[in-house]
């Protein structure tokens, strides 16, 4: 196999001088990758997809959110998580709520068969993050935990 | 807005009495969702997809690898990649190379017109980096780096 560098001549530190692997974009993306596949038997068994997983996840601590919201919290786009929950409404995991004062806002609420749901992939979930910090002490989880808080205050743009 | 709490009657800790801010691959998920939105602007004025922006950026490291490979690398799934790379060669931004020894095992390589498409998008992704970065100090910088390296090796199905 060819394995050639490109090291351009410009003096900033270029991806091919960092290596992918100090990279951490290119880091997380993989870890968040095989995070995603390692669920997908489960998904598939529920017949969930990933933005009804997050979704379902995110209800599960902050039950009555509104749309807007939830699509922050979860990462998922608004048109594609209003699909995720016409399905998962059609399945009765979740439902949905007009705000008294303001009727153009909608809450998003989940059922008890959707916090059940939740609840048959939560191991699942919990499992696969365990898996990722196998070897890995608490401080040294505590501090990843702690620095990775601290880049999402960085570059988010809602105050959640 | 409602806010409530789901707390499980199982031993294990939950979703919910944890917060989803300690949980590692919702902050890792959140924080990709933001880098991946901070680069669509670019993406947009080269007329390249997140999954084309990542084969060049892997390209431009490692050239002539294996479509298998940079699938795993850019984190694309190949049927996805497989279209993608299609535009790519169409815009003269990548070659294939059929190998020598084993005629099923196609190598891509980056043209020049390809590099230079990578030359343009890297500055915006390491700013996109640097973002995350901001007033977090070199030490604890290489730490998240060295325990995300850490992880990745615990649930990577590859060598590499």
């Amino acid at each position: 196999m060819t394995k050639k560098k490109n090291i351009p001549s410009n003096s900033e530190q270029h991806l091919g001088e960092m290596g992918l692997e100090n990279f951490p974009p290119y880091l997380m993306n993989r870890i968040m990758g095989r995070y995603n596949a390692s669920l997908k038997k489960e998904l598939l068994s529920l017949g969930l997809t990933t933005p009804q997983m997050r979704s379902l996840a995110v209800l599960s601590v902050i039950n009555g959110i509104l749309i807007s919201e939830l699509a922050v919290y979860a990462v998922v786009p608004q048109s594609t998580l209003s699909r995720a929950l016409d399905v998962l409404e059609a399945n009765g995991f979740i439902y949905r709520d007009v705000d008294e004062a303001d009727t153009r806002a909608v809450h998003i609420f989940l059922t008890s068969a959707g916090s059940e749901a939740n609840d048959r992939l939560w191991p699942h979930m919990s499992q696969a993050n365990d898996a990722m910090f196998e070897g890995i002490d608490v401080a040294e989880k505590q501090a990843v935990v702690s620095t990775l808080k601290k880049m999402l205050r960085n570059i988010r743009k809602h105050k959640f």
